[in-house]
């Protein structure tokens, strides 16, 4: 069965097809509950013809398997630039759980460190994925050259993403995916106006997104429901 | 000499003794970079003293080094409970950031992951650390059950400060430490308000801490900022 499966693919087919295999299997285990032996068996072809497509064994499909994720991972970043700015936040936030959501052991294996095959490339993978997030943000944000203050309110709050993501796969995905996405959307926005309020840059780029957002919108509704918080402390206007 | 030395100390100064000076060694160099020659020679014993004392070698003394580091960093969250909660995180955040300011190779390292010496005993320690981090922010909050939105918030808030601490490490520690300390700060709180219009447990907390804080701290000054931000998008409110 397996040699008559095996002539009937190319090389290229048959490589992409040990390559999913591989990334089904890391995507709901711990690398160290996978073997070369159940990539082989999963798509019924012996150990030594995975060697063959992957010489390195399992550290080389894991780190291949990695870099298509990866892959995948940066293009669903990719937002069209039109509409509010909390809705492409949004929608790249949905294909990024959605990621995560399919991808929960791997996930957690992969960001909690620690792991077997865990090696200088597979960090400088996490790193580039980080980095491609912060440049499509960057993009839609219409700021060329951003300033410090900027960088680190980007990569903070991307930091924040990928851990509450992590926490989310510990809880069971619970809150449900679309109030996580909310809540993260939230968290960019007040870390936004609380960032402006000391750098220009940032200002500026607030008083941009906020004038695209609409009051019926989720910016607006974040709005009304932070103002009442904050007001209720109004001893801390000076207004007693 | 060494010799004179090594009678002169007990077993537990002696071990003391090579436990500082890894620690020492391993704050500033990439475990990479650093040999058990290294250490011997930073206390002039020979190598295999230190083999004496330790012998799983690097790893076991990279290990040790790192609970003693975890150990003293645990200590500097607990804070008096008295004041305002921003005034106690704020000399929570200053221990801890002046902590990554004198081991900031080895934090980089250790929290990068990918490094030769990372296991998951490291991971482990890590991960005590950041659930002794939110635990002491529990005992400040004074709330004996956390709901699962609250534990969200404060480990995605501890998340977002280890984060914006590589970072700062990466940019050669700009912004000075006070001024990350207060935006890290300013971040707890918005990210409070935030969470406090989506859940009424962190509503009750956001009331509670609020009217501690005074109009010429740190809280009443980000509020002064933050309102025209969310203000100046006043067609938002449905005030338009």
């Amino acid at each position: 069965m397996s040699q008559v499966a095996y002539r009937r693919l190319s090389v290229e087919q048959r490589r992409r097809q040990l390559l999913e295999a591989a990334l089904g299997l890391f995507a709901h285990r711990a690398p160290e509950e996978v073997s070369l032996d159940d990539v082989a068996a999963s798509v019924q072809v012996s150990r030594p013809l995975v060697y063959r497509y992957f010489p390195g064994g399992k550290q080389q499909l894991y780190e291949a398997a990695l870099r298509s994720a990866a892959d995948q991972l940066e293009k669903s970043f990719v937002q069209v630039r039109t509409g509010p700015l909390s809705q492409r936040l949004a929608r790249a936030l949905d294909s990024y759980l959605e990621f995560v959501a399919e991808h929960d052991a791997g996930f957690k294996a992969l960001l909690q460190g620690g792991s077997v095959v865990e090696t200088t490339r597979t960090t400088a993978i996490v790193d580039e994925v980080r980095r491609a997030a912060a440049e499509q943000i960057l993009l839609h944000l219409e700021v060329p050259e951003p300033g410090l203050t900027l960088r680190m309110m980007l990569r903070t709050w991307i930091t924040a993403v990928e851990g509450a993501s992590l926490i989310w796969v510990d809880e069971g995905k619970q809150p449900p995916l679309p109030e996580l996405r909310d809540w993260l959307v939230d968290q960019f926005v007040v870390l936004l106006a609380a960032t402006a309020s000391r750098d220009e840059q940032c200002a500026e780029i607030a008083r941009r997104s906020l004038a695209t957002e609409s009051a019926d919108g989720p910016v607006g509704d974040l709005a009304r429901r932070v103002l009442p918080v904050m007001t209720q402390a109004s001893h801390l206007l000076g207004q007693d």
